[in-house]
């Protein structure tokens, strides 16, 4: 898709999910540093995620995470989204900041812990419908920290059952995106490392599973291009969790830590169809800004998004072709590189012109007051976090 | 299984497949070290694959690599491994050291070389009718170096492709072993770089295809006994290559760099039924002895897998079960290690001399003379190596 | 030193110092799980310690951590050490939990936040001359997270300069341990990432400062006992922070993760005269345990790293010596191998019964009743923590 | 120095040194692919150095590998690169491929394995009197490849003798650079592993020893431009051997795998003075071509470079600073992005054409006719490789 006019055509119609979270104070287990102006609830959470969207123009989902964004009336938090000019997202589960999660959720051992977890899962369903969320996102930070502390075996076939039945509730318009994750709270075996397992899992359950693929939950070295370039392959690509890293599940912003890395995966997603609506693919992003601000840092990030998926879409794919075809080793990785190094903040700026909107997000944000205002009136109540 | 009697029968029974090239020289892109009275051809190399059996008592099967042991008459290598007490194992096939081979095999965007790889994968076959092998062992070096260079999903579909038409060709006792590697000789991507794309492919081809873990062939930090363990509750795990690794894919003697994790990985074959004869599971040697004397090296490499098997088997599994039904993580731990902290060696020893063998291979070996003979005999010709 | 007898005076002599914060509750960034009986000022932390102490016999020192432990009157903190029956060690700044640290402690942007950090360094050299510490053990988390955050260099400059003013501080029988670590929370650079950049200091200051090795602070794939090699080459290792992992900093007991990487470091650690007194290299155990009873936790991991001393000490370093000066690289890995698969539990049982304590420390434990009673008292208060 | 002629003026005089056997075949322990046209000689080396010089203008200097480049009468192939336009640079010592160094070089435990290497590295500086060249590259396989195997300490001990005899025949105007890489081709231990050894043995020699910087050879995660930065702070830094990696010493072009690493390690050396020749800073290609062309190769290697130098002198350092002072996180990494993001291609471009030069070498190097010529014309008589 080398044509300017469908390449910006493209890139007005983007859809970057941003997280309610990422709003919120984060931090690592030494200390969270908390930031002035912090939401305190998930309805100041989607007024700061307006905020980037109008900014951007390309990021009107907010993904919600239950039970950080739990409210008595949903009903409410879907009316409250709309007048601010965005709309709930996918809905991300938690089974495991409970006292019960210390073993585990699903995959406890005792049985009621399992009940406890599934019944939440089984809840974020009835969220969904109210909500009008497609997707229910399961992260499991289930898993052991010791050689022998559980049974590998066992704890995948609670899995699995925990699953199945979390399946059978979806609607028609659901479907389950597993997540993966290779270590982190769990220090030995984790319970879904790697997107083998979770592609497993999702063929055995069907049509309404697929895999997301979260950019920090790999180990050094794993080539994530691949992964998505063979999950689309298999129908069985549901979405990205967007963020960045150097070493392990660092959640900077996307893009910052390897941009060609990003270039490289949004290019897969580009030859492979993965843009196409029709595929489902989901763009979220989900990362802490502990120490830089936090909407700036997210406006920051879907621009980043913004830009290589610009970049993937300018590689001259014919071009790229015919030098694939021919083993021309120097001639393809040339093609790619020319699309990479190209500037494409100027076409970006067009866009958004083209949009209506400033061309500079960050400017525009900065001029709107809103990093003032925020400081000023969210005083009191308690601010948004990780445990909150 | 803790039970003494039923733990030596085990470990009498047990069969450790060793590598015909293993006896060879090999070494690192920087030099190959030559040792002196290495063999010459298939021949001598099964002549010194049967001094391990005969020290061990456990290692009576051979695998080949073709080209590398290529021969006229291979009922003659089968009558010859007979007269020497051993048996022919798995067929590796080779299509990584052959010119055209440069950007791939069959996965090469040139369908030339792509019939000539998938038609060398069919001719190995056919020496697996001769020999009665039952495991074609695939490796693929295909990659590429440079992002751009080929088409990662055209790649996917061309390795399917070779793969159906391979395993179509199989006999009834016959299966396919998919290993995985994550780089190298490949750099940027590697066609089966994980036990996922090798499980994805084995579940498309049907039930005689399975995966095979070579336990140097991951990235850093990744969790092998997991991979095993749910391989085996899928009853898609093939077998192994044993070797131990500090950096990458090292090929040091197995259990010479991580004896635990060698361990663990046992531990989770036995607990998952895994030695019973049924699942079919390959034990397999596959290593470089770059620097040390090769044939003690791979007697070692056997005590080491015995050792680590004897300790698997002794685990307590009932009190370990009871600990990680409670919830008792340092109990379960301590079950665990309670075993591997036996000291094995001597239930070793007793299991040999029931065997009628020596209780200390190495001293055997030693004691028989046949390091100086093979050094004083084999003089003249091309010793046999990783390019021969 | 394959002596019996002097091998078992050398056990008994043996100090390992535990972390009063070991006794707190821990977590990751996802959770901190409470556990009931947990202690809820620096005395019960001390008397928890004193209980290990009592179990293993060779854990009379415990490490403080300011200000986890600040208390009013140090000089009460040391006399209830010393009726429980153990002493005061290293002194652990902390310049990481103070809202100022965002963007570093003593090498923060602002000059105002270095002297604060400065100032507390220097406090804490304070605590040292009241509680006969010797040892103020640094580690910083300062580093940036982004490209460009801030000036590597300049860092480095004000991190010498802090450096410089505390170590003019110290006393004639004080030094500073400067650790290193390579990320977390910092994600991209950390100011003291590796152990080359903490001598490279330590060389600056002088004699009284040394490198700390923390087992769990290094890059994937590092060989940590190289590093201790070279350390007591140069007289620049201060001592240890034990404590193991299999993927990042994951803090879990000393021993459980690589329990031969712990004989190998204990290995070098022994031919290269660091168990002496002389060399004053200090034994210390740096750990979290989050999902484990924390007591019995320590034991076990006191136990650890006696176990693998123990067979450090059993290598015959004759024969060990011989094999690697002919170059007989089997011969010489069978000398170390055959100390590491020798079970030394019996050994230690016997240490332990002259030393008149229970050979089975951890079912000594639990017969005390200690777990019960912690439970049952250390109710109201605020448990000790991380960020307590 | 953001100043658009200053940056122009520094890209006209940057020299970047290409290695002799980057045009020779290489390749991986599984195949050496040969490509047609290569080199027989290391005149034919200076061939089609002086081609990469002509395209690029920037090119001008070449390093020899002894005894790869070994040739009757120096002064011949000094003469010969004069004729050609360019010079003889570093001269890299070789102790790896004599089969006395299967166990190691200068560390070996035998005393005339290490005369035999050390006398080699003492005719290395016979040779560089003989061609002018300054710097000594000394790249040591030494290591082990089993625990046990040698003593890591006495290693140290020899390696600091040999090189104290070699810095002590060092001219005036000469200095040795010590590499350093973590594994490969020795898997346990490796003598000069990680720059802190490096160092420690630079700094014991004095000041003509300094560290060279090998972009491929670190543990994953590890941050380079903090070693860059450090070691320009301490003098220490005596250039570089650049390539890039996914996984380990893959030796791809350089700015191939993560072209934004290499502008961060170039910014480095711009804000601490690396650009300026009185540092010393030395700019070397250490690749290897396995199945891409050779000559194209490095041109793009130099190009890359070139591109990732212009970013890192775009960048605008007030507002960095300034940025950076003020703890300004997101501005900082704004600042910093931004260069990055520029299309420098333009910029080179007309540098080129003021250098009289193709603005693109490549089609210049195609328009030249070379590749055909030397396929047509080097028939016959051995190709160079690694191990020729």
């Amino acid at each position: 898709m080398s044509d300017r006019t469908a390449v910006k055509a493209f890139l007005k119609s983007q859809v970057i999910e941003t997280p309610s979270w990422g709003y919120g104070n984060s931090g690592t287990r030494f200390k969270v540093f908390a930031q002035a102006g912090v939401p305190r609830d998930p309805y100041e959470k989607l007024d700061d995620a307006a905020q980037v969207h109008a900014a951007t123009g390309v990021a009107p989902v907010v993904s919600l995470h239950i039970p950080w964004d739990r409210v008595d009336d949903y009903g409410s938090l879907v009316r409250h989204a709309k007048e601010r000019g965005v709309r709930l997202g996918a809905i991300n589960a938690n089974v495991f900041q409970d006292d019960a999660y210390k073993l585990g959720s699903v995959t406890h051992p005792d049985p009621a812990v399992r009940r406890q977890a599934t019944d939440h899962l089984l809840q974020c369903v009835d969220v969904m419908d109210v909500t009008g969320s497609h997707d229910l996102k399961l992260w499991f930070a289930d898993g052991t920290n010791y050689p022998g502390q559980d049974d590998i075996v066992a704890r995948q076939d609670r899995l699995a059952e925990a699953l199945s039945e979390v399946y059978g509730r979806l609607g028609d318009d659901q479907r389950i995106l597993l997540e993966y994750k290779l270590f982190e709270p769990a220090f030995y075996t984790t319970d879904v490392p790697d997107w083998g397992t979770s592609y497993a899992h999702c063929l055995e359950l069907g049509e309404k599973a697929q895999v997301v693929v979260d950019t920090g939950h790999h180990a050094p070295g794993t080539n994530i291009e691949f992964i998505v370039a063979f999950l689309l392959r298999q129908g069985k690509l549901g979405g990205f969790d967007f963020n960045s890293r150097f070493y392990a599940d660092d959640d900077l912003m996307a893009g910052a830590a390897d941009p060609f890395q990003l270039f490289r995966i949004l290019h897969q997603v580009a030859v492979n169809g993965g843009f196409s609506p029709s595929t489902g693919v989901a763009f979220l992003l989900d990362q802490c800004h502990n120490i830089e601000a936090k909407i700036p840092a997210v406006i920051r990030s879907v621009m980043n998004v913004q830009e290589a998926t610009a970049k993937a879409l300018l590689v001259d794919s014919e071009a790229l072709g015919a030098a694939q075809r021919s083993g021309d080793v120097l001639g393809a990785n040339a093609v790619l590189m020319d699309a990479y190094n190209t500037d494409v903040r100027p076409l970006l700026a067009e866009v958004r012109q083209e949009q209506g909107i400033d061309p500079d997000p960050l400017a525009a944000y900065r001029a709107s007051g809103w990093a003032e205002r925020i400081v000023a009136e969210r005083v009191g109540g308690e601010q948004a976090g990780w445990g909150a």
